[in-house]
């Protein structure tokens, strides 16, 4: 049994982080840190676990990577920064949720969080740890950076068609769609239920901080430069990340050879599925799991070829896919603790 | 391994059972039926499914009972029974999931559902399927009439008081407030997003179906005639489904004592959750769970007892508890296959 | 033209005076103050309001009661009364929609507030802003406490039979559903989006503030004292606030009969509408209107009557019910400004 | 007065004309037609309208045309071409809010909606009815054709800079996100709440009978033929429309200049608000309101111009458009009986 614990265990990353763990066949639950809740009960924070858990919460110290095999840091974003080295020191292996180690240029880091990176050095050890792209890589990482919720629809969205000729990379538009839970358990007006509830709106257009992390990974893929137009909106629904992504095609394409390439590309994945040709990924068919839903669809009058993906922005785009990735560093089952169906309705 | 069958796959109960039983560690998934569906594949029909069964959809025959140890029937009130006897005679055990084995009573079925009884002679072999009050009796039976949603909260709320000298059982009030799927996936003008959202309403006061179970259950529980007010609402969410229970007591009341009457009677419970003193429930802490959660208040100034009972509509309020039962008329952990937390948020 | 100014413009029920008043044909809008943005234009935190107010928002200082004709107070409980006495001698009409000057006894507000009235001298003077209960008073007040949203509902719904000696006044059950802008707009927990989503939970059972003035108006209604058990809840949506309201009757009653007594008690007012025997309040029928929507049910073999009523919490529980208080102490049309129909769906 | 009927009132559309009509100081309202409900009082499937319209509901027939001065048609696509010749033989204005009279091309409209058109010679003759591009045209109409919600957001975002030499016609993206009003008042699965609620997803890309229109008037406005993408998606509220549209600048735009070119174009334009510089379109401040919302941005490092429109689908996409129409065909101050700032929250 593998001792996890989690740094920022009350937020919605780290209550899923531990609705999942608590049925791992192969983990047991170290230490939950909640430097504002120190000295309160998980349970009176996350009452839904009741029953699961049963844990005091304590606040994050150094000591915190001796005494786990794997620490989950779902802090914020220019935080865990702060504490890696240290931990990592302590030899656990860290499952970073939050930005900090996502991008591998520190240039990159400086311009877009507008922050210079603290320890610059740590970006080549660290792996993207999207499986389904870097799964070697994840297997002997110490540190791997999880990717954001946004970046995990799209990349598997348009990762089969990077690499294709036809495929022109300067017309790629991205618009998601996510619940509102992608934006934290944090305090904030928009996300307030009678500011977001029959609202929908973009933001961060053009300047999202997911836009560089989608970009890095498009280009590896495409072994090119990529720039992406990306426009983050919220939904008023508390799950669910759909992304449509639009490219364009340079010759005509046909759907059934487009949805023969997603499906050969993710033949091998578990936790990918790609619809039935003409159908449209739906975040409703995918909540609560792991999955990535994905459909193919060709706007002929036009040559554009336009991919939706569906995941459940909590699991997918966060907590279950550090699951996904805890399994492959410590060479469990891949699918350890993630088979489970959405819930439906 | 049980080889378990459902009639009626495609319902929301339906695919709840599949979604629970294709995690079941002891069983196996036999026939499909929906009728209006036979000859599709069950994912057509219940995308979120994908990749966890793949059958074809058949019509329901009487050989079902002979092909399966287990068989859920989640079909329309008064279907059930067309369907029973025969099905009984191919040696399965059966849970039905709608109300016809419900009532021990014959008169009673017929005045509240206005038909008679087709086979009045098995309502006295039917055990109800409530295991917090029923469970030896669950365990011997080959038909078990899996309680509704309402009962189920309602009956949870009241049980460890009805027998209380103090308890004026002519004072009781439900007032209970379920999630729109509780009224099912058939299509309805009421249930269409645009007219139960932003909408509360009460429906069918003093006359719903539900209400003869509950005063059954709680006339056995008190060991004289019961009467409610039974008082329906339908609320703007999915799932979920909170009962607010109002009794009069003659005698003046510490929420103290209340409080631990309830821990005591649900000591040995796995699945019902008494919250702290004070504690409200909440369906948002129980959603996808086989959780019942209850919170007991007391108010003072008016010798007024009120306890609150949160389940998941699709879970302990039908599909979930139906796998507790089918544990127990298979002889298997009680908590078989239900082992989940709720998903929150 | 009336000039009207507004205390704690930039909360909901602030902004909804906005809304209401920017048609209406006999005011003009004064100042508007919201001191944690005095500065700002309030269409920065009005957007819906943009092209219809123009305005810098301002501190609320003692002159503004000088420089209108009315002054709504739509500032947090307990802030009102340190302004009210200074604003009166201003000359201008208020109307406070804070619970302040709703309860007659300075006693029961010390002991539901937890904190002395300021000015108990002025409570004899303020009239309690129910039209349908007060309208001659309110006419000659200068300070009209605008009631709550939970008593608007409650005592709309009680009002007709509280004088009848069939009803048992002891036996008197109020069970609340509200959206979650009861709430107000300041953050919390509670409200955000994805705590408040498929969430119906109780609180405060037994000691909500709003329980005294319930009591206050059905026992002078009753001419005796009445005490009630109030149960408010939070439901998933923005605006409404259904009614659910138990009386035993000591009679047989018909629902015929007490159908009648209410479309008597009721006919002469414009924003009752008395429904149909047997149709039942629902919160989507009057949203975005001043109407309070009644259905009386009863359960006869409980000699139960119940009565809904359905009203959005922010007009006829708040702003719109303060323009009809307005426009009383004004001497205008009742209905000036208030004739629209509810926003359907 | 000007008379008014409306043909298929009982639809969301139709409810809402009434909504509107009931407070138009010009108008009287004529005959309600809706053939399903023929024999019944409006109210009883409106309840919303109680004591605003107490009309019994008729069939629709040729004489409806003789026996108002304007006629509404709220009917199912290829349903108005049916009747619309003898209804203005009777000699009132009709404007149709159908796709039926929208497109100028016969052929169109036989390839995409797959059936020839019945009275093709009508269509030179009905005018497209965006009283923001076709006002002149719209005052001397007999017969007007409503725009849809989807064409009307997204012409509006479009239109300021369709005849601009920077911008490239071939580059246009249109993803489009409605609320489930859009589809209407009659019953399907996908509009049940159970599987609208907290679900996502686009339909109906590159073949959504809306393309034509919207191309068709892009093209007028480029004087050249333009070809859009065009993906709609379904969003878990009931109003609302927001449309973000993506064209590629051929050369480096500024947010200021761009800006300034719409607010230029809508400078006179009272129902478009142009947003401040960095302001983005939500659904939520346009809700109830016949306004629509528009922000723009530059992603300046792929040269993108996107601009987000925001409306409610049922009011400046349906139901006050008609009416704005309607004012402008009876010479009317256009805004008249549609001076409602939105409704929020």
């Amino acid at each position: 049994m593998a001792r996890v614990s989690i740094a920022g265990a009350t937020g919605y990353t780290g209550i899923e982080l531990l609705r999942l763990l608590v049925n791992h066949p192969e983990v047991e639950i170290g230490s939950l840190t909640a430097d504002s809740h120190a000295g309160k009960n998980i349970c009176e924070v996350a009452p839904s676990l009741k029953g699961w858990v049963d844990q005091t919460l304590v606040e994050l110290t150094p000591d915190a990577g001796k005494e786990c095999d794997v620490l989950f840091l779902a802090l914020p974003h220019t935080a865990s920064m702060k504490y890696v080295p240290e931990l990592l020191q302590g030899g656990c292996k860290i499952v970073d949720l939050s930005v900090d180690y996502r991008l591998r240029e520190a240039e990159d880091y400086r311009s877009w969080y507008q922050t210079p990176h603290l320890n610059p050095e740590l970006l080549d050890q660290a792996v993207y740890g999207l499986p389904e792209i870097h799964r070697k890589e994840i297997q002997t990482a110490q540190l791997v950076a999880n990717p954001g919720c946004y970046p995990t629809g799209a990349i598997l969205a348009l990762a089969p068609i990077m690499s294709q000729a036809w495929a022109d990379p300067a017309t790629i538009v991205i618009d998601s769609k996510s619940g509102v839970s992608g934006a934290g358990r944090k305090l904030s007006q928009g996300t307030q239920f009678c500011e977001a509830n029959e609202s929908v709106a973009a933001y961060g257009i053009g300047e999202h901080r997911h836009t560089p992390e989608i970009e890095q990974e498009l280009g590896r893929l495409a072994q090119s430069e990529v720039r992406v137009t990306f426009s983050p909106h919220l939904m008023p629904m508390t799950r669910g990340l759909l992304t449509t992504a639009y490219i364009h095609s340079t010759q005509a394409m046909a759907r059934v050879t487009l949805h023969q390439r997603f499906q050969n590309f993710y033949r091998r994945e578990k936790f990918v599925r790609v619809l039935e040709p003409g159908g449209y990924a739906n975040t409703a068919h995918v909540a609560g799991s792991n999955f990535c839903d994905i459909g193919v669809q060709v706007d002929t009058r036009n040559q554009r070829v336009i991919v939706t993906s569906a995941i459940d922005n909590l699991m997918k785009g966060a907590s279950s896919q550090a699951i996904q990735n805890m399994n492959l560093m410590l060479g469990l089952d891949e699918a350890a603790g993630l088979q489970v169906p959405p819930l439906f309705p």
